[in-house]
């Protein structure tokens, strides 16, 4: 178990001697290690590897300089200049929170990023501001339209933060497909099979082989099948493409650039990069902001008060696992895998850095 | 079969003959009319005789002025003062239009209004404008969150058009909830059972029976159960429910008033009426509209033309069937239920409208 402060340093000192910024590190050091105390390690010291493997290889840049492109009152087009994803990321929420704050809503396309980790990590950037908060990206292709035989679109996140008054703020993100990868791959090297309804196989049949993933097949979006509604995942996940990719001049499904270094990069893209987007409204541009955090507070009451279904414990309010995950390794510390310290290890070997992680 | 001129023309005289304007009624029509053309009858002219029953028992306001109550540079808060929502909704898409001209978005939260039919209408109010046009609404409780005994919240729908340069546009619009109540009423009529994962009974078990909703059961979230991301499908109906009904003053969740007359008006609500929310962003505000045009259709032609599914015959685009359902009517007529007819010719009797629908 780690304190924050440990992982926060190890990470900061070993992109250090990639070329990144002591800022720029900071902001990818809080990102993922945010990921580890909201309990979403997929997401967290898991991709310390990748990223460091991209910038040595020279496919993301260290000392990237995001650059607006295009502009209007309540609009930003950000060029990330393919730097690291939660770099570019924080930097144009703080653009949407910048133009909601003269505008009232402020709305954020960008092209030629990068995997930017959590979602939900943005979106709560407005929440300090009373704002609002979106955040949506599109990833590489490993999700399969309805009636697709092949993936084409990215398991496509949306989150969204909400302030409140004294309830913790509602805080939704998640991914638009039936499952993640990392769980499917989990079942996978554990032997295990997986219900139908989560992948198809390289026919675009439903398959209980958690290893079709290698061998052609693609995760089905959220619905799983046109029967139990993945026209509407599929929907979701288009806009999301859509949004990111189309309204930034990103790379749009079947060529969002792979975001692990083990897959080659792809040549004469319509786009630049990786895309996403982000939104802030502010809540006194609609109401005044007490009458909202109230009601907010009132909503969130009404939901966590509701009877649970028998044989369950309570409903839940978006954002209650991950923020109770948090406040649980603030105090105990925060768990990390055996492979991930293992990869830490040998990045601290191979890059002068001292391992504190034993 | 009927021609559109024909049904428009038919519920205009009816809902002048209940106190509504003939600019106001066109709207009403046009919309209900839409939802028959583009194969979506459960928000078509069924509709209609709820509406008319509602003005006439005073539950919804023949003559209403929508008001801004609320405004900035992007934002607009609209008090639909209890008038069709029809009517609201699609004056609440023109003020959104106008701000996003102006301010490159607009984003509109409407309170005190009712039941506005197919989202999707509204949204493609922006298409004309080269905007991007977004519609969501809250609707009265009948889907259940993930872990609760109860229904709380509404199939909260949303609706995305996007314009394109030579395709025909993107139009995803889509309810939130794993099924249609539509859909179960009519399995229970004609004495069928449901699979598992549309709905839970009173005990918030999953449940076979179609009947189950009278008996205090619930339609579950998109997504079915937590396995299969039911959680996604109620953090959405979440944002949704927040973004109509908190943004605006609205009534949330579970407080949503009915809209249908045989449900008992609610009394003591947190809010006004049922909440809307609408957006519109123009094109250029984020990129030469040429260029994001242009990718658009790249976009849906990459789509199309994926492979299909073994055994299915292509991968449809979020729209082509609403829009290939329209073009067919148009040069058919369109069918119109008997049950509806039957409504349709009482009105006519009741309200001394020639009925023409023999």
């Amino acid at each position: 178990m780690f304190k924050e402060g440990v992982l926060i340093k190890i990470v900061m000192q070993l992109l250090g001697k990639c070329g990144v910024s002591p800022a720029d590190a900071s902001v990818v050091a809080d990102v993922l290690v945010s990921a580890e105390l909201r309990a979403i390690p997929s997401h967290g010291l898991l991709r310390l590897h990748d990223y460091i493997t991209m910038l040595q290889k020279g496919r993301i840049k260290p000392d990237a300089r995001p650059v607006v492109i295009h502009e209007g009152p309540s609009t930003v087009t950000l060029d990330g200049d393919n730097g690291l994803g939660p770099v570019v990321a924080h930097y144009a929420m703080q653009l949407a929170i910048g133009k909601a704050s003269k505008a009232g809503t402020g709305w954020v396309a960008v092209q030629n990023s990068n995997h930017f980790g959590i979602a939900g990590y943005y979106a709560m950037q407005a929440l300090q501001h009373e704002m609002i908060g979106l955040c949506m990206t599109n990833a590489n292709p490993l999700v399969a339209p309805t009636f697709s035989r092949i993936g084409l679109m990215g398991t496509n996140p949306l989150a969204v933060a909400i302030p409140t008054s004294e309830e913790p703020p509602v805080v939704a993100d998640f991914a638009t497909a039936a499952i993640a990868r990392g769980k499917v791959d989990l079942l996978h090297k554990n032997g295990l099979s997986i219900e139908a309804g989560f992948l198809q196989d390289a026919q675009g049949k439903t398959t209980t082989d958690p290893g079709i993933l290698k061998e052609g097949g693609a995760i089905l979006p959220l619905g799983g099948s046109r029967k139990f509604g993945s026209h509407k995942g599929y929907c979701m996940a288009s806009v999301i493409d859509i949004f990111s990719a189309i309204l930034s001049g990103a790379n749009f499904g079947p060529f969002v650039p792979p975001s692990v270094p083990w897959l080659a990069a792809k040549d004469n893209l319509p786009g630049k990069g990786t895309g996403h987007f982000f939104g802030a409204m502010r809540i006194d541009a609609f109401r005044p902001a007490e009458e909202f955090l109230q009601s907010m507070d009132l909503w969130i009451k009404t939901f966590r008060n509701a009877p649970p279904a028998v044989g369950e414990e309570r409903v839940l309010i978006p954002g209650d696992p991950e923020r109770e995950a948090e406040q649980k390794h603030r105090k105990t510390g925060i768990p990390i895998q055996d492979k991930v310290k293992e990869q830490i290890k040998a990045l601290c070997s191979d890059l002068d850095v001292p391992y504190t992680l034993d």
